[in-house]
C-alpha cells in the first residue's frame, strides 16, 4: 500500500514521526542561506528569477479566470506589479470538490509522500521564496530565508507528521470475532476509510505568508483535502510561488493541480463568500482579531483554526544577568520591527524597581538601560537595516507615529535609511514606560515596533497576577519571565499554565521569547484569545478528517 | 510518576489500547448479566436497592441545594419519586472551578487511573444501573443491562483510551541542543503540562442515559477537565447512581468530589444558562436537533460534541438471503420500540421489485413481508414485551397515531399489556409505504417504531443516490444495504464515504445496522447533519486538553 514518493522521503517522515514524539531539536530543512546546501550562486540566481516577475503575469492556470491583479505591496518600495489571476470562487471551489475524490483514494501514505515532494521542493526554492517574502514583507533576507523557507518548511513537514500519526492509528481492516457462547462465533470484516472534510481555505497574513500558511496548507492536504489558498493582498508572490511549486508537483504525479489554488481576490467580499460558502469545511486564518471574530461568528459549523491579536508580556522581577537580559530584549523588541505575532508588547516591572547582578535598578532605570541597549543594538545601520527590515504597513507606520500620545517615551523611533532601497520604510522602536493603571497605554495591541515598560505596585503576586490577566482578557503568544527567585518561576509557571500560554524563562543569549523552534515549541497554545490552536498539535489535525467505515459478515 | 489506580488497572488499560488500534472485538466488562460475573443473586438484590431509593433523597452532598426535584418518568408506569438536589449553577461552576488544579496536576497517569478505577465500579455496580436504566427508559431488562451497563462502560474506557494515547504523545519534558557551528550548542530544556480547557458540560438524553453520556464524562475527565453531568429530567436516576460512584471514588482517593456534579434542573433556561457560561469550556450533547441547533449557535467559543437526530436508512437493491434479511430487519425496526437513534427509519426499495432467492418480489411484497415478518417476531408477548421494552415519550405515543395519516399503512401499530407493570406503555411498530415522490412521508425523523417502506423508480443508481441526498440532508448515524451485485455495494460504498456514514452491508443474522460495538464500530462520524462528532476517535479527545509549554536554558 506504499506509494513511491513516500519511498524517496521515508525517513524525512521517520524523523518528524521521531522529532514529534520528543521535541528535541530536529529538521531536515538547513536554515543557513549557505552555497553548501543550497547551491553556488543560488541567491543572486534565484533573486533574479524573482526581478524577471516583476511587472508578468504569473500564470497558474487555474480555472475561472476573470481579470489580473497585481496587489503586492513592497515595504522596501520595490515596484513589484506582478499580475495575478483574479478567479471565480464558484470555479475554485468546483474545482477543489472535483480534486477531492481522486486525492483520497491516493490513500494516506500516498497524500503523505506527494505532501513531502511538495516541500521537499519547496526546499529547494528556499531563496526564491527567501526574495519575494523580503519583498512583500519587509523582512531582513537573513530572516525572509530563515522564517520564510526552511522553518516555514519545518512547519509544514511536522503538520504532515501530525496528520500521518493520527491517520495511521486507523486500521483500514479490521477483524471482528465475538464469541456466541457454545454457538459459532459472529465474525465480520469492517474497512475503514480515512476521508477528508471538503475543500479547506487557508487566509495568510502579511508578514509571515508562508510560515502561517504551511501548517493549515499541510495539515488539511494530507488529511485528504483541497485547500484555496488566499493570500493577504499585499504578500501574494510568496504564496504563489508555492501554490505553483504544489500544483506542479501534483501534476507531474498524474494529480489534478486544482487540488491546490490560490484566490487572488478584488474585495474583501469574496473572501467572506469563500469562507461562508456551505462546501468549505475548514478555515486556516492568521492577521487581525476583527476579522478573526467575523469568521468565528459566521463560519459556524466549520473547523476554524485561528491565529488573532495579543498582548505578550514579559514579567522582570529580578535578574542575576542584567546585561545579557537587556541584549536578548533589544534584539527581540527590534526584529523585524516587531512585526510578529510573538513579540513583546508590554514588560511588567516593579514600581520599586529589580534586584540584578549590577546592584538595585530603579523602576525609571531599567526602562531607560532597555531603551539604550534597543538604541546601541541598533547603532551599527548595517545590522539595524539586517534586523529591522522595513515597516509592512501604513497602519504601523501611523501606530509608531502616535505612540507617544499613549505613554512617557523612553526610546523615541527614527527613520532609518536602506542603503540598496531609497524608498524603504524603516523604523527604530519606539519604547513608552506608564503606570499599570493606566492600562490604554499597555493593554491593547500595538502592531509594530512599540512596546511598553509597565511600572507595577504591589510585589511579586501583582506583577503575576497582570500577567496573568492580560493573557486571558487579550490574549497572547508568549510570556516570558526574568527571576532568580525560584518560587516566583514556579507562581508564573503555575500563572502561565491557568492562562494557557508558553513560558520563556530567564533568556539572557540566543533563544528569544518572540521565536519559537518547529518540532519543539508549540506555536500558540489555543487556551487563550490570541490563538483557537497550536502549531502544530493532534487537536490542529484530528478533526480534518473522518474515518468512514464498512461492516460485512465473512 | 505512574498512579497506584493505573498499575492496578494497567491490563485494562493496554487491552483497550490495543483494541483502539486493531478494533477488533474485545470487552473487559461481560454483556451477559450472568451470576457467572456479576454475583449469586447480584439481579434482584440490586432490583430492591434501587426500589428501595424510591420515593427517598438522593443526597449526593453537592454545593448550593436549593431544594429538591423528583423528574424520572417511568415508560413501565412505576412511581419512581426519587428526590435528587436541584444545586445553584453557579454554585456547581465554581465547584468545578475549584477542583480543576488538583485534578489537572495529578498528571495523565493518574486520572487515568481514577477513571478506570470509576469504570470498574460502574461495571460492578451494571445490575443497579441495568434496573434504573429499565425503570427510567423503558428499554427492557436485557436491553437494559447490556446498552446501560457494559457496552456503556465500554464507551466510556474507550474514550480514556484515545485520551490516554493522545495525552501520553505529550512528552513531559524535551531536551533541545542546537548546533551553532563551532561556537556551543543552544541547550534549553523543555516541560510541557497538558491542561484540561475547563468545565465540561456533558448533557445526557433520556433514552440512553448511560451510553451517551460516558463517553463525553470520561473523555472530559480524562484530559483534565471537571465534568457536570446534565441528565434529562426524566432519567436522571441511571446517571446519579454513576455520578455518586465517580464522586465516592474520587473522595477515596483525596480528590474533590465536585470535580463530577449532577446537574438536575426545574427549567430549561437553567441548561442555557450552564451551557452560555464562559467558564463551560465544553459541551457533549445528545438529543434532539432543536436543543442541538440552539447550542452549535450560542455556545460558541466552547467545544461542542452533538449527536442530533437523523433519517437512518437501508437500501433494497436485492438479497440472497430474503428470510434472514426480513429476520434481522423485524429485530432492527422492533428492538427498544425504534427508540433509537440508529434505528431505520426509511427502507428504499426499488420501486420494481428485487431479486431474491425465493424468486423477483414486487415493491409490495417486500412492504407485506417486512410487516409480516414483524408481526411474527413479535407474535410471542414475552418476547415482544422483552424486545420492544416501553414507549417512552408522550411526543412518541402521539407520532404512532399520526403515522398512519403520513403514508400508506402496511402494518398497524398494537398496543400491548406487560405481565408485570399494568401501566406500562407497550406498541408494537408501524411500517408505512409511500412512493419516493411523497418525502415528506420519510424525509424526516420520526422518532420510535415507526418506519416507511420506499418505492424507487429508477433503478440502482437512484436508490444510491437518494440514500446519499437523505444523509447529507437529514443526516444519518447508519446505512445498510442489500444486495447481492458487488458494483452496487461498491457503488453505496462510494456513496457512503461522500455523504460521510456507516455502512452495514447484507446482515442477515445476529448483527444489526442500528447496534454498534465499542472498541470497533465507530458511533457517528461527525461528516453529516446526524453528528459532528464519532464515539470515539481521536477528534473525540484532541481538542479537550491543551499543552502549555516552558522552557529555559540548561
Amino acid at each position: 500500500m506504499t506509494h513511491p514518493l513516500l519511498d524517496r522521503h521515508r525517513a524525512t517522515l521517520d524523523g518528524a514521526l521521531s522529532a514529534i514524539a520528543t521535541r528535541g531539536y530536529w529538521t531536515p530543512y538547513p536554515e543557513q542561506a549557505s552555497p553548501k546546501f543550497y547551491g553556488e550562486g543560488a541567491s543572486e540566481v534565484r533573486r533574479q528569477a524573482v526581478q524577471a516577475m516583476f511587472g508578468q503575469r504569473f500564470d497558474l492556470g487555474q480555472p475561472g479566470v476573470g481579470g489580473w491583479l497585481a496587489g503586492d505591496r513592497s515595504p522596501y518600495g520595490v515596484d513589484l506589479a506582478v499580475q495575478y489571476a483574479v478567479c471565480d470562487p464558484e470555479a475554485l471551489i468546483a474545482a477543489a470538490m472535483a480534486a477531492m475524490p481522486a486525492w483520497q483514494k491516493l490513500g494516506v501514505d500516498g497524500r503523505a509522500g506527494v505532501c513531502l515532494e511538495i516541500l521537499d521542493r519547496l526546499n529547494k526554492a528556499s531563496f526564491e521564496i527567501a526574495w519575494a517574502v523580503m519583498y512583500t514583507t519587509g523582512q531582513g533576507f537573513g530572516m525572509a530565508f530563515q522564517a520564510g523557507g526552511p522553518h516555514a518548511q519545518d512547519r509544514g513537514l511536522e503538520a504532515v507528521a501530525y496528520a500521518y500519526r493520527e491517520m495511521s492509528f486507523v486500521p483500514r481492516e479490521a477483524h471482528w470475532e465475538k464469541p456466541q457462547g457454545k454457538n459459532p462465533p459472529l465474525v465480520m470484516k469492517k474497512n475503514f476509510e480515512v476521508v477528508g472534510r471538503g475543500p479547506a481555505l487557508v487566509i495568510g497574513c502579511s508578514t509571515f505568508p508562508t510560515w502561517n500558511t504551511y501548517p493549515g496548507l499541510f495539515a488539511a492536504l494530507a488529511t485528504g483535502n483541497p485547500v484555496i489558498v488566499k493570500p493577504h493582498p499585499w504578500s501574494v508572490l510568496p504564496a504563489a510561488i508555492s501554490v505553483r511549486i504544489a500544483r506542479e508537483v501534483l501534476r507531474e504525479n498524474g494529480i489534478d493541480p486544482n487540488l491546490v489554488t490560490l484566490a487572488v481576490v478584488d474585495r474583501p467580499e469574496t473572501t467572506q463568500k469563500l469562507a461562508t460558502d456551505p462546501r468549505i469545511a475548514s478555515i486556516d486564518y492568521t492577521g487581525g482579531s476583527a476579522f478573526g471574530s467575523w469568521l468565528l461568528q459566521n463560519a459556524r459549523g466549520k473547523q476554524v483554526y485561528a491565529e488573532l491579536s495579543g498582548v505578550n508580556n514579559v514579567v522582570i522581577e529580578s535578574t542575576d544577568n542584567y546585561k545579557g537580559m537587556l541584549r536578548n530584549l533589544a534584539f527581540t523588541l527590534s526584529l523585524y520591527s516587531g512585526q510578529m505575532c510573538t513579540t513583546t508588547k508590554a514588560l511588567l516591572v516593579p514600581a520599586g524597581g529589580i534586584d540584578t547582578d549590577q546592584g538595585h535598578k530603579s523602576f525609571d532605570e531599567v526602562a531607560a538601560d532597555l531603551g539604550a541597549a534597543i538604541d546601541k543594538f541598533l547603532s551599527d545601520p548595517a545590522t539595524a537595516t539586517a534586523v529591522l527590515g522595513a515597516i509592512q504597513s501604513p497602519d504601523t507606520l501611523k501606530r509608531i507615529e502616535q505612540a507617544p500620545q499613549a505613554a512617557t517615551v523612553v526610546l523615541a523611533s527614527r527613520k532609518l535609511d536602506h542603503p540598496e532601497f531609497p524608498k524603504a520604510e524603516i523604523r527604530t522602536p519606539v519604547v513608552l514606560k506608564a503606570d499599570a493603571s493606566n492600562e490604554a497605554a499597555y493593554m491593547q495591541e500595538r502592531f509594530g515596533p512599540i512596546s511598553t515598560v509597565v511600572a507595577v505596585p504591589g510585589g511579586a503576586d501583582a506583577l503575576a497576577a497582570l500577567s496573568e490577566r492580560i493573557v486571558r482578557e487579550h490574549g497572547a503568544l508568549t510570556v516570558g519571565v526574568y527571576s532568580t527567585d525560584a518560587s516566583f518561576i514556579d507562581a508564573m509557571t503555575a500563572a502561565t499554565q491557568r492562562a494557557g500560554v508558553a513560558l520563556s524563562i530567564n533568556l539572557t543569549s540566543g533563544v528569544f521569547v518572540n521565536q519559537s523552534a518547529g518540532f519543539s515549541d508549540f506555536h500558540g497554545t489555543g487556551a487563550n484569545p490570541a490563538a483557537n490552536a497550536s502549531y502544530t498539535d493532534s487537536a490542529f489535525v484530528a478533526s480534518r478528517f473522518r474515518v468512514i467505515q464498512r461492516r460485512q459478515h465473512v
